[in-house]
């Protein structure tokens, strides 16, 4: 019960300030409201499929809110730094979905197949922008030293990024890779922003540099766990397995770690693989094949080693209240979760 | 003779400080070297056609390092803004020609062409990152109050240019365009970021608010200025007249400021532009048509007009030394130029 008041205060709370940072957009120019309409498409906001389901689960400006509360400081401090985490993981998606040249998002189309690459690229741009904007309003509440750390963790984490992004595009054409190239991909792409979201609510909240390591790791890992969750469910989930081809990894080709598991093994899942494009007809079939490998469960055990990692972290930084009971309880929802 | 003392010494620093920064997209990550390879390619490092005219002028940079000695600062300790802006100039460069589909860029293919979109996009998101990163770099020498403020004043001209991209890419497709649309897209795209370097630039050496004001309207003038003149090179240049489509904005359909003074009068030349794409034999014809309804005297008149208001300012200033006259020097040559 607790838990939920503390979070169903903070979601309301992030979403009256993601809108007050995206209005921005329009301020200084008032020719700019088709910018405006853009980034409130991609935030869910606005256009055919807005609501909730469109705006997705807010779950890194939450990791920020919860930890500057569990850490022992006033969480509605950290709502900049809340607000510029969920920008910049949506800027993200507005250029990863070009990049991988996505059609849905949150079930509806992506940004660039309803306003073009061009116009799609710069609204990414523009997000990104004021995420950084947003994170330098903390300003107002606490002290310049620590709004210069956050701005540097948050712009280290979006070089991490980057370079997880550049990995997973080039390994879209290579036919070399292995278990081990798949880490430093997902540590950039995933973890590092989740990271981040724990690293920095806990300076908002004057830890030590000890514990907000501490939250760090716990982030991380948790997003590590998080990954590899969803490439279980992009192979196994229910989605995946009625054979629609967007939910499939196995049809898109995707090196998720069961995919290099299997190719690492060389068996029969490998040698299927180097044939060539899975089709929609064979993917249940090719799932049981890399499952009788050992692919899934090898996954599973890689969720379960990374999220023990993570609760241990989190326990070393013996968060307080009913935020550190949240942070837990949300680690077992997201990797309960079936899509 | 003393002015370009100090300008052949600021370039090799403002290219030795860019490649520090620019290394950083390979070190957190030692399987990242194809990234910081196109960066280097945009950069005008590396690959077929690189060297100093693969670079561009590096007049931002310039014009921080400048700004900062003739505020009364010292130039050396200004040399992580100035790589900032120049990283910004390439980033926006990088996605501004995925986004026009542009071919070439300084005589060379650009970096879409030659890597793909996809990589392209990403790697201008690195080195956007990159450039805020270097900004932060500040910090080592002055006072963290100041740095927060260069940071806002980048991250606000971010936004800005966003906006003006916005209205660019918005601009291409609509047909009721008229002169006073022009300004706020220019002052966006080209007058920002310009303003941004002697704004900063002026805070660096410790100005006050009143001086680093005039230092912004110097720049943002000479932005502004710039830009008409390379949109009078962009019709009645050389390259322009002899009918190479890359380098004719008649050819290129660009709203443009003398286009929208002839569309404004609405006689011949806007009859010819409503009969749709100009073809590289009429285009000798259809500038001199332009000429001869005032299209080229209007937009002289505007590049002489803004130049004297960003010498006025400049002048309230009160520059110093070699780099003061410098500045001045500087602001000729770039309003002289035929290409």
């Amino acid at each position: 019960m607790s838990k939920d008041n503390l979070i169903e205060k903070m979601l309301p709370a992030i979403e009256n300030h993601l809108e007050v940072i995206v209005e921005r957009s329009n301020k200084n120019n008032n020719r700019t409201g088709g910018l405006y309409d853009m980034m409130s498409y991609q935030m869910g906001w606005l256009g055919e499929g807005s609501g909730v389901t469109a705006r997705g689960k807010r779950i890194r400006p939450l990791l920020v809110l919860l930890t500057t509360a569990a850490a022992g400081g006033e969480w509605e401090i950290a709502l900049p730094a809340a607000a510029a985490v969920e920008l910049i993981h949506n800027f993200s998606l507005i250029h990863d979905d070009i990049e991988d040249q996505s059609f849905t998002r949150r079930g509806r189309p992506t940004l660039w197949t309803t306003y073009g690459i061009a116009q799609a690229i710069n609204t990414g741009d523009a997000m990104f922008t004021l995420s950084h904007l947003a994170m330098l309003d903390l300003e107002y509440d606490i002290c310049t030293s620590i709004v210069l750390n956050a701005a540097r963790i948050l712009q280290q984490t979006c070089l991490k990024l980057t370079q997880g992004q550049y990995l997973d595009i080039s390994y879209e054409s290579r036919e070399d890779l292995s278990i081990e190239d798949y880490w430093p991909m997902i540590e950039g792409k995933t973890a590092a922003l989740l990271g981040a979201c724990t690293q920095i609510g806990s300076i908002i909240a004057g830890a030590d540099s000890q514990t907000s390591e501490y939250y760090s790791t716990f982030g991380k890992s948790l997003g590590m766990a998080f990954q590899v969750q969803d490439d279980i469910l992009g192979i196994w989930g229910n989605a995946a397995l009625t054979g629609k081809s967007s939910a499939s990894d196995l049809i898109n080709g995707k090196k998720s770690l069961p995919v290099l598991y299997g190719l690492d093994r060389g068996d029969a899942f490998a040698q299927r693989w180097a044939l060539g494009p899975i089709k929609a007809d064979d993917v249940y079939e090719i799932a049981e094949q890399l499952e009788a490998e050992g692919g899934k469960s090898f996954a599973q055990e890689a969720t379960v080693a990374l999220t023990d990692q993570a609760l241990n972290a989190l326990e070393k930084a013996q968060p307080v209240g009913e935020a550190g009971l949240s942070l837990s309880i949300l680690v077992k929802q997201l990797l309960d979760r079936q899509s």
